[in-house]
């Protein structure tokens, strides 16, 4: 089995049945960037997309605005390689490790940044703490 | 402002206005370990538990299963730090940034575990990856 693609090998129904799907059949999931330990993003899975992300490497979420599979990166290029698939003691929740692909540095976040979580708490205010490293109007402009 | 109380200065309510609350009045956290970048556990807060959060610079959960309020370690003793509160790009997600307290090395998880992501997709199959460091029966026998 590659490193790159954890449950390819067998991938048979089980280990998804050991996941504790919530009422919507959704789990969150949080992705943490390998070698940097950044967590760069939060988002759910259904278990087809849980499934997707083990046989392809690569992450694919379940967006709950649009109803449907998103492949991460699909229109921006900013794909997720995963290095791991991870539960918790409950496992209710999904923790990915990933490589950020399409720029460098990885820009995990729709607004060009390289995390989603650049708004910090100071002094009972958010404050942006991180760059836009990319124009998103250039991100989503692949046709 | 104490950079372990990130939001004790002001905490007025408007950067709790600020979270987009989902349609049970809560949001999905995450706590990561200072230092290490481990993703120790998650978990949820009402508006009262990220209040408190900021307020008293530990973390205070929003138990879903006991319908309460929970300042981690308040049995175990491993009380969560907050060192940094962090909101992502749609505010409907809470990083913390936490000094695990307690134990060296920090147990989050009740299985006495370091972190509760102990276990790992392989072959199709889930393994556990991480020692519990603690009998779970002696950390919550505290009268």
């Amino acid at each position: 089995m590659s490193s790159s693609n954890p449950g390819a090998a067998v991938a048979p129904p089980d280990w998804l049945d050991a996941i504790a799907w919530d009422a919507d059949g959704l789990v969150p999931v949080i992705a943490q960037e390998a070698g940097s330990g950044d967590v760069l993003m939060f988002a759910w899975m259904n278990r087809e997309a849980l499934a997707a992300t083990a046989q392809r490497g690569e992450a694919v979420y379940w967006s709950r605005s649009r109803r449907r599979l998103w492949h991460k990166g699909e229109e921006s290029g900013h794909v997720q390689q995963v290095l791991e698939i991870r539960t918790d003691c409950d496992a209710d929740v999904v923790l990915l490790t990933v490589r950020q692909l399409g720029h460098e540095p990885g820009i995990a976040c729709h607004t060009g940044r390289h995390s989603c979580f650049f708004q910090k708490l100071d002094g009972g205010r958010w404050h942006t703490t991180a760059p836009v490293l990319k124009d998103p109007a250039t991100m989503y402009a692949r046709g």
